[in-house]
């Protein structure tokens, strides 16, 4: 049994943390902050949890913290990174689900993120929690930074085909799709329900933070430097879900790839390689921690390879990740309370 | 450890009960059918159950049921009555779902049902399972009649209010709202995405199934006779939910109660008195088998005391409820596989 | 030809008067105004609206306003009050669509609103703009106080029944269901499309500022006192669309309401009274000026009538109606602009 | 002022046809047809249409048809084909929705829609109606091919590209994401509300029918044969809808192609090419015949140009260009009866 705090607890990412600690049998729920609930109790902003927490909100940067075991952040950018050194000195373990931990180079953070970061001195000691590439090392960690939900989709429906050099890593298309949560639980006109629910639109085309994520991970898998990564991210209305429309020219188009992915996530737990042809949707992943691929070949060499990849951005792509960093963190069994299926409808 | 069968298990109620089946440490799942998707992988049909089940649909009369502890039906209605007593008498226990046997007098049934009732003479060996009306009986049944969903939420929230006669029993009215997925898994016009997604409206506004089940309960309380409902379903854009907005008179408007209701309400776990004044919402349910209650006095006798009761149908409305009945009828904890807190959002 | 003004023409309500007043052909559009977009061009914050209106927002009290015929106000309460005095004494007529002159009794109002009325001597002037019960005052009114849309849909549902002393007045309920573009266009959490998408709530049970504008018009009616209306509102996972479920007892059930309705809106052009037992929708009225209304006669003395009443918030119960009203005031024929369909879906 | 006719009326492209007929001055409409509808009056079906039509629906093959000056076809495919020969004897004129005249070679069409063509020989008198590429046929034509919905919004996303010879025809990508109405107005289960709510998805991957109608129509612009299109459909969880993302290869990318665009577009009424690097969405185009788009070059050499482009289906990609061809036709100015904005919320 471990004890565990969640900095940010009022935001998606938060409130999905909490939904799956209570299910987790080995963790204790000590703190949980926020700095515009403070003081208040978590059943009166999030009713779905009466019976199961029992807490007030602490604000951010509480001295209770230091007594947990492991510390979440689940705030936006350039929160975690004015914390988190101290609670690393008071030998607190942190999974930090924002961006500040994720880009090795500071300057290509400090870019894409328009701040300063705070402790650049530790970006390096932070490892890239995506467990299908890095689990030996998250094994280990003090510092995970959690991945982003686009990088999430989108490296896993690329990852056997770089590792096999099969695929022109100079002509890579990620078309990915989002539902609504991933944009925050804040007040925001762009994000009103009436101007949601019958618009569907690209946003950020000239460049999202998540490209140079994209891009620092892919490049690391076989240490090519040269990927090519072109990346649009639309938003559906709809609550969960991550969809990515990835198209890749196979070297050779004669390679079947559906032999490689099936191998290489064979003893993946939470990655689901489908029959070939099908059509995963958003629905079959809510609220799980699994993320669907299939593959569709192209039928000539003009033709790109189409590989379709499904996760639940609150889970696979955030908190539900975090869970699986931390049972690994820990020793518990990588599943431990990340089995449940989806919910449908 | 029990062995079940679910009759039906393609319908929004069958995949729950399948969901929640799943997430259940003592029952194993035996046997599953479906006429529409006989000799199909359930995971065929529903990915999200992809690594959890791994089972054929059979036809519905099949011989395995036979071998199962308990069945379920997820049927719609004039299925489950053809089955039953062959299952009775291979002491099968079951628990229906649908409406065969909720309603004492076949003649009733018949109806508003339309068509005859294969067994009346096994009717009254049923018990309605409302485990907050009849938890001592449903531990002995051989057959559970599984609530409707807009019973278990009207008649929660008019319990104690009839049980301590506090109301005008002549006087009450139900303006009811339901979430898509109480329509049913299945091809028609009317539940289209596009018929429905900008579309609120009442239906069975002349008289809908639920009333005369609610009007049995209601009367069975106290054993009075007299009471009058009105009864107005609607159908909400929305997939899960059943929202009661209920209008009483007061017998004396001095009386508090919310005092009563908390009294009646304490010991129970699955209904969740808030606080006076609180507006509890059909999210805050989701994927729950918690029934939320909250009271809204009127300030002088003309005006009515307004009962807000929540629920989410394919739950506490349905699957859930029958997986609260199983619990008791074989002595497991009456919450075992039901302490999931709702998924938000 | 006459010249207009909207005032507060970034809000839901105040687009969709740019809309209808687009396809007006005696209207000329020559100022709006907005105090968060000013010097922007409407159709930079309106892309639907690029190739119709060329105008930047001016701020709220621009001069310009003066020039213009008929201004209408499309802003939150406590707005126009400061303006339109102003304007009245430079002869622009004013249709007001905040509730700022809706309510004789300025103290009522000031109760209702939390503030000091800033012009109380004028608002004995303001004509209710409810063509329905007003239309020959409405057509001199130099200051039209545009209807609420929960009133619009509920005084419509129950005009002809209080007319003719058909009901009981001291036993009224109308459970009321909204749309989101009811809440207005603005950044709030609660409105948040993954806030709202699977909820369904009730709010303002303890008491909403359209009840005391229902209680003052509906007694106006026969100038009868007595009136008790229970009114509950509710928020709908959809963009557009009042639903009204009425519930009246008829003094003598024998007589055939249908037939006092279908009289009483014989002549209207907007008010369609369906057949007998049928189920208006809201999707029906989208995008129309229409209110669609039907009957459902309870069987015995016990049962309540239901009156099903439904509109489009935006159109007959906000931009439309005031559209219909500067048509009557300026003598157009009453239904210019107003008489295309229904959008489906 | 003509008279028309249309056959299979009770579809979403029907319903919006005759939504579209009610606002033109110059057209009367005489007929409309439903094979399971016959003898209903349309406002029984359609309650959006009261006091607008009053007509029933015929069968699809009625004599009355041949009184018309002009008939729509609005079937699915394979009908239109059996009956307009005969009309075209009758010196009917038609415009077909459906894809049965779109394809010039029998033999492709043939195999994408697995049914033998009843009248090959008149395919080739049969002008595809995309008023951008093909105004001056379109005049004269006694037969119109209206075109696809993905056709349409992604044609025009390439058409100034292709005619400029501006991109490498072999290497074009267009990911495009479609509402739920394109799916058409029937029964189905893939498309209830509750499969639909909370799923993004992408189907026919393999292979969709609008695939051989692009190559067709893009391949003429030019008279080049060695256009290569990888088109990949997705349905997103809305009703009204296309949104193409267009992934093409300059073939130099230091041309500017918004002049490009600009310049070809200027002149056309319902192409409004947006400013560099604007985000269209398909909410600003709902119930209009428009169609946005928008360009957004890449950096450097590897980087793909994205050609944004957005529409309504049932407008612009199916009655709203009906419309347009059918005022090209009798020489109507061609804007009649499209010109209102775009509905929002």
């Amino acid at each position: 049994m471990i004890t565990i705090g969640i900095v940010g607890a009022t935001g998606y990412t938060g409130v999905e943390l909490m939904r799956l600690v209570t299910m987790h049998p080995d963790v204790e729920l000590k703190v949980v902050t926020s700095n515009t609930e403070k003081n208040e109790q978590v059943i009166n902003v999030f009713p779905n949890l009466r019976s199961h927490i029992n807490l007030k909100f602490d604000q951010h940067d509480t001295e209770k913290l230091n007594e947990c075991d492991l510390v979440f952040f689940a705030t936006p950018h350039a929160t975690a990174m004015k914390q988190v050194p101290r609670l690393l000195e008071k030998d607190c373990r942190v999974i930090d689900l924002s961006a500040d931990f994720r880009i090795q180079d500071p300057e290509i953070w400090e870019t894409w993120y328009g701040v300063k970061h705070a402790c650049p001195e530790i970006i390096n000691t932070a490892v890239y929690g995506l467990p299908e590439l890095y689990r030996d090392k998250i094994k280990d960690a003090k510092l995970v930074a959690n991945p982003g939900c686009y990088p999430t989709a989108i490296i896993l429906a690329l990852l056997p085909a770089i590792k096999n050099s099969l695929i022109d890593i100079k002509d890579i298309i990620a078309d990915a799709k989002s539902g609504i949560s991933g944009a925050g639980r804040k007040a925001t006109l762009a994000t009103q329900f009436s101007e949601i629910a019958e618009s569907f639109k690209a946003y950020s085309v000239s460049g999202h933070r998540h490209l140079p994520e994209m891009l620092q991970t892919l490049k690391s898998i076989n240490g090519d430097d040269q990927i090519e990564l072109t990346f649009t991210p639309h938003l559906v209305p709809m609550n969960r879900g991550i969809f990515a429309t990835v198209y890749v020219k196979p070297n050779d188009h004669t390679v079947t790839m559906q032999k490689v992915y099936t191998d290489y996530y064979e003893k993946e737990l939470f990655v689901d390689l489908m029959p070939p042809g099908s059509h995963p949707d958003t629905l079959s992943v809510r609220a799980t921690n699994m993320c669907r691929i299939s593959l569709h070949p192209g039928e000539n060499e003009y033709q790109h390879t189409i590989i379709l990849s499904v996760i639940d951005n609150l889970v696979k792509g955030a908190a539900g990740q975090a869970i699986q960093n931390m049972n690994l963190m820990y020793g518990f069994d990588e599943a431990t309370g990340l089995l449940e299926p989806g919910l449908i409808p």
